[in-house]
């Protein structure tokens, strides 16, 4: 501490902004669980309906399971910046807060759909809110690296675009999700469905994340 | 930091899942106390209530302890398995994520059972809640150990079974519950407070186990 | 990492259960603030009786920094005894879930004595939460210092019991406004002001605190 | 560890005090999405009704993102006043407590504010909280560096009333908030808006803060 003090401060920074955001995220993932609430049953009717009006919740399991793999996909993309990132400045706090502050718009949006899986206006509002979300993190990256601001000196641009043009895929299919929503809401509610998936299946810029196999085992 | 960016990079990625983790399952856990709501008593019956409806709460107050302690075990066991694990992947991430969505659900299940205690049905959904979470838990240890994929070189396949068999006690337990609750729902509840003990009381396993006494004081 | 694997795997088990526990009490305190909730006004009475309806939620105002300050004491308490713990086992680990589930039950016990402050019940309710979260930390502590099993070598057996004894403050003063409370909840809530007061003005174990001024800043 | 235990230890309380207020600050600024609550509409009038009803919720909404953007602002100040902080002492400990609660409180504050955005007791409330937060915050860091207590030795007094002013921008905005709120509530909403910018616009402090870049990247 005392031999590189600047050096300290810089670590502390950049790991305290992780630190709020995991903090951010684990709460916005878990409050989500609030939107299934347990049914509120008369009690002569418990033993019969019991088990039917657990069934009824599952628009809401659906949307809480697709909005937690979500949070983790942007949670994954944030976290993955920072393999790169060396440094913070001002700004890019802010654009930090102002990410976070949709990241924890979602248990929102996510009730939102849960309770109205068949509502335009729904799916309109959940797909936005994740276009927000997707936008911020993108701006996050976008900052970073214009002219190496904040990132290793070594980065390669071809990994600075591959990973833009990762970050894009979801505001991308959520965009398209917001259109279908306005032709059939089931169509659209497949597609947030899916768009997890593009994430978890594995792509082209897995090759270059530092935690993938055969770079971290060595 | 520069002299070894790449170890670094890796060690992030590990605290990294290890604080999202700690965040989901301090968050669920202490989120579940929202299942034991503050009575509402109408005014002129508060004093010759209250007591007899603080007491009503039991079956509450019962479930939010089993449920706590539950967490305890799993997040244990997490935790333990990180002992040996040093690299991570991004199917690892995966796995990690869905576990952690299956943690954030308890709360509703544990809600469930604790207000329906005397249903088969909310027996089921908290023992399938229980077997999702120690299945990933079981999935999220074999993934790192298959051909010591992610873990320490030196780990003897003794510990790796042993902690296996450890993992599968819930999950099976739970399972058991899940078939008495068609006989008995308070056998089945007697079942679910004894599942924690089976992991207090101490096993073979934790003379493996790196922070058992005798190890750690040397 | 390499040099010394298993002073590095305690160190994670040590560093971890902190985590939860910053978790836990930073939610657990966080949480409390839903016990105070906006007045449902309808819109014709919403201009004249507004300050009104904010000025009787005092109690639960009251209710909520007493808690709060009391999450904070027995945070600064478990806080103190990891400057002198060195290690943890399986044991040390379930002292700490067990603590830390009555830790989440003071929402509830909260939300109780805000809600009705006047009652005999609900003091004694918040009253035997604050004495089983105190009866934990003193077991956490008891169980780390006996026979030095997980604390330093140097620790001095006056320190272990100062710190015992200023544990057992806030059970004992809470075991006492329980009993004042059958004779007047008013006294006894006075009573559950005054205790965190026993904290926050320095006594003895001050002087051999780590953290205490003149030793810090050398 | 062994060569320096005391260095060690008053970084252990540092570290920790900075998990609490990043899990405090997380939490409360996540927790605030619930005074946006999904609209509960007659199932036969969902469709006509829920575009509007949504739209209903924009000050509600206004007020969620003012009030994250403000706990950014106060969570930014306390983290940069680490960077200049190496120790602690139990005064210090509890003026962090005092801010938490504060800190907390916001969430109620902001619900209510959401909910009665045209009541002058909602501004006030609001502004109050916005004072107490900033009055701990600038009491921490005047304790802090009163004689060098505890930060690092070679801080410019140039710094510490830079920053001073800095913190008091934000409560000094607020009580002028609170006296407009008397004339006009639109008018005083506005200036609760503007609050933040005060701090997202870069000031003169900027240049001397740790993170600023031109610093950080050398």
């Amino acid at each position: 501490m005392d031999s590189s003090p600047s050096l300290n401060r810089v670590a502390l920074t950049k790991s305290r902004i992780e630190a709020l955001c995991d903090g951010v995220f684990a709460i916005a993932m878990t409050l989500m669980i609030f939107n299934i609430k347990v049914p509120e049953i008369p009690k002569d009717l418990v033993r019969t309906q019991i088990a039917h009006e657990v069934f009824l919740l599952w628009p809401k399991l659906l949307v809480y399971f697709i909005s937690f793999v979500m949070l983790g996909v942007y949670w994954i993309g944030h976290h993955n910046q920072y393999h790169y990132i060396l440094s913070t400045d001002r700004a890019f706090l802010w654009i930090n807060i102002f990410f976070l502050a949709c990241v924890s718009l979602l248990p929102f949006s996510a009730g939102l759909l849960g309770q109205y899986p068949a509502e335009r206006t729904a799916h309109v509002v959940y797909g936005v809110n994740l276009i927000l979300i997707g936008g911020f993190l993108y701006e996050h990256w976008q900052y970073a690296t214009r002219g190496r601001r904040l990132v290793v000196s070594d980065i390669r641009l071809e990994v600075v675009g591959l990973a833009k043009r990762r970050i894009l895929m979801a505001p991308v299919a959520a965009l398209v999700a917001i259109g279908i929503a306005f032709l059939s809401t089931r169509l659209s509610l497949a597609l947030f469905v899916a768009i997890p998936l593009l994430y978890i299946v594995p792509g082209r810029i897995d090759r270059h994340w530092p935690g993938s196999p055969g770079k971290d085992s060595g």
